[in-house]
């Protein structure tokens, strides 16, 4: 019992993680077929596929002591062929937790907003991830080399790095600095605008949970989120996902059952008892998980194909009335996992230990999730659609100092960030999606005029950052419109303070 | 030669320690027989002196990293005799570089301010200075136990330990904190309210350099500020102190000469070669800097007790023509030296490696002036009286090297602190005095209508922090009784943003 109390833990950290990973891991099945919108005006690009420079700047292993003086090569990558010089303003991707080039390809919000502006943009890696290792291959051998992995390093690597960038670059001196990033990179953008208001004249902070911290929405609201997701895609298809978990248990019960589901589902590993039931299980939930963070309009791909609306054609497999048998049922949450899983129908069997991805990333997100994000989840199983589950932190906790030897410190983000307490500071774009579960620790009111809140009814998880699309709903039109207004009125009043205006011509361009 | 670049290099290392050490040294006589004036109205207190409990909070060693978890004792002072609960704001004291209890008994303003406020006093001690040690004694051992030696963390100490205030204590939940902190304190609480708004609704900044940093203001401003106080506080002053290096050296070229200057000074260590020549003018220097930030229009107690108007008094002694001989103008520049090391007349003989103090707090900061705070210092000897040097940061950074095996890291503090550009910041008093050199590198002019200047013409370094004093100048008062003004603007838009206005009942007292 010990054992499965430990595997449901690290799932819940586990799923934290490949929640966070995935934000920026949508691909589009190609490029050069991209549609293009350039600010509300649908067309098909001409253009070639995106072209950027991949960069290295020195940075300090430790910008908060200085006993550890080396430095390692933080990865960046700049695009300015639109950039209009001098002065014209710095589209700036705060890299979260993964390989800088996926949020490059994946962020068509900045190519297309790059031209409109007269931009530069630059996406910058954040340490740890992608090829920005502090100690290279040794960066995640133990707890006394993954030390400088926190946020606030992360934030001081951009600032330094723009600092250098506006210092070195001919004619870049008084260009104003926008930050940008979706997910854990979306709140990275907030932050670095409220810490370094003199590096950046403003954040579009894009699905950004920054109040996904402990007291400051209650934890049960992520999941509530996606059950409401499938409970408006599909008839009685919430009320069956929370049907399926005792059907699961009724049949994982005999030697005969495990073997039945192994089947129907085409594991690669066959279930062999109940802790494998109970993985499975997690693997489950976090299917449904993704699923409500991608359902967008348009077919996309992840790291596997999904189709349009993917969460209504997961449902058309679970419209069941409760008369249904146990393995009726489990028969359609099969059917259903494999719209995820395998859209293609090329997958020769489904994997229970498949994450997101196996690269360092999961590993890194881990860390930072058992350290200072720390972001407490809950399940009722009335409210949603999941077994119920309390969150423990002192489980948590113990969970990270088995896996490596620290603590977290859950009150930390709310102490450094302000948690609700950010009414003084100013231009940070708030952007959430009404079907992203995000949304439960995202800012989705007006704090002040200048903190404002972008809601998408329609929009899953940082649906405003993507390429535009000819399916796209009009609230992530409107979205994206009104960021670009902030934006060039940021950039306006940035001129205006500092009396050069030589490369705003651009930007005055009506949107 | 390189033997004397090097001691003329630390000394100047030592003169920046010296200075920002002195800021909370300052005693009046006797607390019992201070006068006190509220809010404008003369009186003479029939209170007790201060009386304060001494409490301890366990603050983690390092903020900005996981993998040392260990803790320290913070040592904090609170007074809470005028506190009005609930709610009653809190005044919090940003330690600077020293033994917390100097600052407490030497900022008379929060004593006499408390009670017209009905405000809780918090002092809170920086981390590695007065009791504050988390090493213990081993924390100035080596650079490794040094390392958490930053302002960062300092200001990560203060924001926890509110945090924890307002959460323990009874009825401090919604009471607004409000930083107050001179000198390198002030520069503190000017960025804590930068850095964490979520903490503080406002800081007042006195006699804070925040600008005293590379590129921000020219490096020779501060001695220019000194030679301006020497030279409207008596005939010829600054003209024969600018004479007398000149003189040192004729007298020191021969060994009767430095038995001269030796005799003449009082010297405890006589004078043996050029090398100690060298020291004794630097001596010197620091003499007449400590002079101008101690310039008060009262008696008043350093390590040394002063004059009313001690430059003027320095000055009577250096009255000379421009016919006066080496040795007739040596003569008055050692009377003058005496009036700051000997105006008691008790000194035996004055020791020219003495410092401002003996205590931890010397070396402490010259870590700090090591690492993040490299405050560019240069003379050139026409603008001001002083000899000819400039600021040359890599023998700075070579010498920081030797010393602590540490390199300065000029820029980070503008990057981390914003330099000039603060404006987005809100709600900050600078207060800067007129004699003061450290107003050379302070904001000295309104940013914004809530990022304000306060000037003092006729103060020296963060006079409005001390107890009034009959003989304070009308600025000082009209300074204090602004600055009380914005306290309660604060305090009442804290109230009304948070519905809760139960304790301002005291506030409302018209200054």
């Amino acid at each position: 019992m010990a054992d499965m109390k430990k595997t449901q833990c690290l799932d819940r950290i586990a799923a934290a993680c490949i929640l966070m990973l995935c934000f920026g891991c949508f691909h589009v099945t190609s490029l050069k077929s991209q549609l293009f919108t350039r600010l509300g005006e649908l067309r098909y690009s001409t253009e070639p596929p995106i072209s950027y420079k991949t960069l290295y700047f020195d940075q300090k292993i430790d910008h908060f002591g200085f006993l550890e003086d080396a430095t390692f090569k933080q990865r960046y990558l700049v695009a300015d062929k639109h950039w209009q010089q001098p002065d014209g303003p710095i589209l700036f991707y705060t890299g979260n937790e993964g390989d800088i080039t996926w949020f490059c390809n994946n962020t068509g919000f900045m190519w297309e907003g790059a031209e409109q502006l007269g931009a530069m943009l630059v996406f910058a890696e954040h340490r740890y991830y992608g090829e920005s290792l502090p100690f290279g291959k040794d960066s995640y051998s133990d707890s006394k080399h993954l030390n400088y992995l926190t946020s606030e390093q992360a934030l001081a690597d951009f600032a330094v790095l723009i600092q250098n960038l506006k210092s070195t670059l001919p004619k870049a001196q008084n260009s104003p600095v926008i930050a940008i990033g979706g997910s854990y990179g979306g709140m990275l953008s907030a932050w670095f605008r409220m810490k370094y208001p003199n590096v950046v004249i403003g954040a579009l902070a894009s699905s950004a949970p920054i109040w996904q911290f402990t007291g400051m929405v209650p934890c049960g609201d992520f999941y509530k989120i996606i059950t409401q997701d499938f409970a408006k895609s599909g008839y009685n298809c919430d009320a069956n996902i929370r049907r399926s978990w005792k059907a699961i248990n009724n049949v994982s019960s005999s030697a005969s059952g495990l073997q039945w589901l192994s089947e129907e589902f085409s594991l690669c590993s066959p279930l062999k008892n109940k802790i494998d039931a109970v993985s499975f299980k997690s693997w489950l939930q976090e299917t449904w998980v993704n699923l409500a963070m991608v359902d967008y309009p348009y077919e996309a791909s992840f790291l596997q194909p999904l189709p349009r609306w993917p969460i209504q054609v997961v449902c058309k497999n679970l419209a069941f009335d409760s008369s249904v048998s146990d393995q009726q049922l489990l028969h359609g949450v099969s059917r259903a996992a494999k719209v995820y899983y395998n859209y293609t129908g090329s997958a020769p069997c489904l994997n229970t230990s498949q994450t997101a991805t196996s690269s360092l990333g999961e590993l890194g997100w881990m860390y930072q999730a058992c350290t200072e994000m720390v972001m407490p989840m809950c399940t009722d199983g009335v409210q949603d659609m999941f077994e119920p589950e309390e969150w423990n932190f002192q489980a948590f906790s113990d969970e990270c100092n088995a896996m490596f030897g620290i603590r977290p410190r859950a009150d930390w983000a709310g102490t450094v960030y302000g948690g609700k307490k950010i009414a003084s500071h100013s231009n940070i774009i708030f952007s959430n999606g009404g079907l992203d579960p995000w949304s439960a620790g995202g800012v989705t009111e007006n704090i002040t005029h200048s903190l404002v809140s972008i809601l998408i009814p329609d929009g899953a998880h940082h649906l405003d950052l993507r390429y535009t699309n000819d399916l796209d709903p009009p609230s992530v039109r409107a979205a994206r419109a009104a960021e670009l207004k902030y934006f060039q009125k940021w950039i306006k009043q940035h001129h205006k303070t500092t009396g050069k205006a030589t490369a705003s011509k651009n930007s005055k361009k009506s949107l």
